[in-house]
Parts: structure tokens; C-alpha cells; sequence
């Protein structure tokens, strides 16, 4: 079973509220959530576009994964997140295609989602997520 | 009006083949259409999920865009489309909120969309490429 859309985009930005307001003010769209995810040690700001959401990515700590990105490669599109389901499968067949994977087993993300990552060393250099939405499962 | 979904996600690839391997292999997507855009010097591969294309571009020339992206950056993702009506009026909106554009002016895309750039200096670092499908249009 392919992913069903592309459930989020996450972009690394310097400043969560210039980037707020390049996304309202330029583009139209309207930021209905502002969360701190403590662990990722970031603020993000969500966005819906169709199917899929914008989340900027705005890091709370000089050591933080974002905050190493932006040092490394500036602002910029962080990572893609693909919804599935059966992430448990997706991720022993990605590993079995010869992925690597940064996260071998699901872990809960934002919104209650379960995510995992694979390697961008093994995804001609994309940071993908992979993320299920189980309380919609009927399995 | 907001732009309505993602129309495509853009990743720069050193090599197609390896590419179109992984996201069909990996993840299950469809590789529907390989084209080659001579003026962009890129080869690109196309695949859809839910309201979005993913499309691989790997460049034909040294010189090109998507050759210079990658010896500056690495390979990843190169760039966001967001689906709009009206672009000459996003366009002009844009530049009086001081966004500087790439493309002043819509031109011709793949597939006959009217697309035009805004600069990454402007958006945080994200290359942001409005479409419109005028074949669509009402107006």
C-alpha cells in the first residue's frame, strides 16, 4: 500500500514569527496551532494547504536538531512526512530494501501521531518521515 | 484566496535511476512519467501522493540549476509548489509586501502550468513556486 498523501512538510526557520507572517501575509494561509514540542526542543507553527500541513520549525535550544540544521545548511525544507499505514511493515520492508533507518521502531510525534525517520544518507538526502494516524485505523 | 495544495515537491537527485528505485521500491510510489526540460538542464521524474507530485530532478549539465543546488547543498529537496488562481495578482501582492521574485512575470512550467519563482533570500531559505493550471480556470 502506497502513502496516502503527503501528510506535512517541516521547514527549519531562524524566526518563528517573520516566518508566521511571510506564510499569512504573502501566501494567504492562516497558522491555527503554535506548540512547543519540548523533546524536539522546537516551536512549531501549523499551517493547512489541501491535504497536507506546513510546520515551521523554530529551535528552543543552540543544540537542538534544528538548530544544528540551520548551522549546517541554513534555513530551509527540513524534512517531508509521508501518512501511511502499518508503519511497523513499511519500516522492516525499508530496512530490508537496505535503508537506514533513525528510528527502527514508531515513536509518538505531534498530534498523537506514530512517526518514524529514515536515514537521509539512504534517501538521496531527504529527511523522510513516515506517520500513521492509528485512531483512525480499524484494524 | 489561499493557495489550494501542494501541486509538487521538487528534490534535486544526483542520479534518477537510483532515485525512482527508492521511491518506488521504498515506499510503494509510481514513477508515472520521466520527461526532460532542456531549458531547465534537468531530467525529472514524476510520482503522486494524494493531491501531490513528487518530482525527482536530476541535472543533464554541470552548469545547471540543479547541478550547482547540489554541489552548494547536497542533494535534497529543492523546492515547494503551491497550486493558486490569479498568479499575476499573487505576484504582485508578494512584491509589495518586499518578497523579491524570481520571476517577475508567470512563465510556461512542465505540463503547461504558468509558474513563477519567489527568491529563498525572501522566504527563510525555501525556493516557493506558485502555480496555476489556467486550463482549469473559470475566468
Amino acid at each position: 500500500m502506497k502513502p496516502s498523501h503527503i501528510e506535512h512538510i517541516g521547514i527549519a526557520v531562524a524566526n518563528l514569527e517573520n516566518a508566521i507572517s511571510l506564510y499569512e501575509d504573502v501566501l494567504g494561509l492562516k497558522c491555527y496551532n503554535i506548540e512547543e514540542v519540548t523533546d524536539q526542543k522546537v516551536r512549531t507553527a501549523f499551517f493547512m494547504v489541501g491535504q497536507t500541513k506546513i510546520e515551521l520549525l523554530e529551535s528552543t535550544d543552540p543544540e537542538g536538531p534544528i538548530a544544528k540544521f540551520i548551522q549546517k545548511k541554513g534555513e530551509g525544507i527540513h524534512h517531508i512526512a509521508f501518512s501511511v499505514e502499518k508503519i511497523e511493515e513499511k519500516l522492516m520492508h525499508a530496512a530490508k530494501m537496505g535503508i537506514k533507518l533513525i528510528d527502527s521502531k514508531p515513536r509518538k510525534g505531534a498530534e498523537g501521531l506514530d512517526i518514524a525517520f529514515l536515514h537521509p544518507k539512504s534517501t538521496s538526502g531527504v529527511l523522510i518521515e513516515l506517520c500513521e494516524n492509528k485512531t483512525h485505523s480499524t484494524g
